[in-house]
């Protein structure tokens, strides 16, 4: 196969199925919280799931990788990064299953048309625009801050993209959990599921992990605390397994 | 001192500094959850605080004796609750520290007038009225369930009771978490700091706890998780000192 790999690029080796990314090696790396929330959305085969904010393109490229959807759309608004995730995509052979469209969360609907998602899954930006904010048009910076895309944008497009009963999965940081509960109740997404992950079982969670219905009935369920590392400083079990280390 | 205790009632022993409460043999007992919400509010010298639906006292008493507060309102709607408090206040010698009053929480501030608290605390019904209710006008039913008295109204009461700046405190079950979060900041009591209370490291939450702020900035703080019991089935570190068991 002839895929380009540009200067400043590397491909990774995700260390599962044969699958691979291509990364910028001074740019945003996909981390843990891509890789557990790949794991903590329901798949059931043959869904059509679009991934919000796509970046790297890592999470429809894992999901292809572990479950029986049939269509994974990944959606960014950089076109160097989409042009990036759409090579990774080319490299691992899933074509056939991962769309790679560049364009604007706020204008999904126009794209894709309404109720035409089973699953919404999306990683954005953690920090608030201006906050910690160095330079707003490095590539960095527009994955990491609310820059061209805020909270309330993500989840009005994920409510009109879903079927009813379709499922809204994120990660983000704990910091920010009041303004999405109340965000997704506000745009008829309950939320029903809450995981929090933890660097450690007596440390204080750092991520947290929801999952929303459209038009589902509030009652909130809690999951069990996801830990990165035992009270031993391994990777924990599950950790483990999600990675699939099985051997260690 | 001549307390009178009602036939089907007992003395309890608080174990801490002497204190004692009474409860009724086959009534609502209070529970953990009492005990660390009481330990979970920050208290200053000379405080004002209100405990909305205090049933036996539990919260007033355990505060007066951990604390400086300077008064300390127990509001109870159920009257031979509210009078089996003020006999438990008495026992204690709290009369000048804490108050029982008998009354609506949805009229408390007809009867304290508003923004007259620095902390709210409750303890409120965990299930919604109608939820495997058996008996809707038994004593301990209505201390369980939302018969008399919903979130809104406990969370609405907070608000207007509350000196700007002050501190709410609860502790509910965590699946009704998105509803008390989506009350207190439509009631504009910031969430702030969010507790998770667990059987034990591995397994989920069964209690959270909440401290709000009135007019306070969104930006939600994570406390590390609480165990009651360890890895190895005994009370935790944390348990213990909180029920003063300094010695086991």
């Amino acid at each position: 196969m002839d895929i380009l790999i540009n200067e400043n690029e590397s491909i990774d080796d995700l260390q599962y199925k044969g699958l691979k990314i291509i990364q910028k090696n001074d740019g945003f790396k996909f981390g843990v919280d891509a890789v557990i929330l790949s794991h903590f959305l329901d798949v059931k085969k043959n869904d059509h799931i679009i991934d919000l904010g796509t970046g790297t393109g890592i999470i429809p490229i894992l999901i292809a990788g572990k479950t029986e959807a049939r269509m994974i759309t990944g959606l960014e608004i950089q076109q160097d990064m989409a042009e990036m995730a759409a090579r990774s995509v080319k490299l691992n052979e899933l074509d056939e299953r991962v769309k790679i469209v560049c364009g604007d969360i706020k204008n999904s609907v126009e794209y894709f048309g309404g109720s035409k998602f089973n699953s919404v899954v999306t990683n954005p930006p953690y920090m608030s625009s201006g906050r910690g904010l160095v330079n707003p048009s490095d590539t960095k910076s527009i994955a990491r801050h609310e820059i061209l895309c805020g909270l309330e944008d993500v989840i009005r497009s994920a409510a009109k993209l879903l079927v009813t009963g379709g499922q809204m999965a994120m990660v983000h940081r704990p910091q920010r959990l009041v303004d999405i509960l109340v965000l997704m109740r506000q745009y008829k997404i309950e939320p029903k599921f809450l995981r929090f992950v933890h660097p450690s079982p007596y440390k204080r969670a750092n991520l947290v992990l929801i999952k929303g219905f459209r038009g589902g009935n509030p009652e909130l369920k809690m999951i069990e605390p996801l830990y990165i590392y035992d009270e031993h400083g391994n990777y924990s079990k599950e950790i483990n397994d999600i990675y699939n280390r099985e051997e260690k």
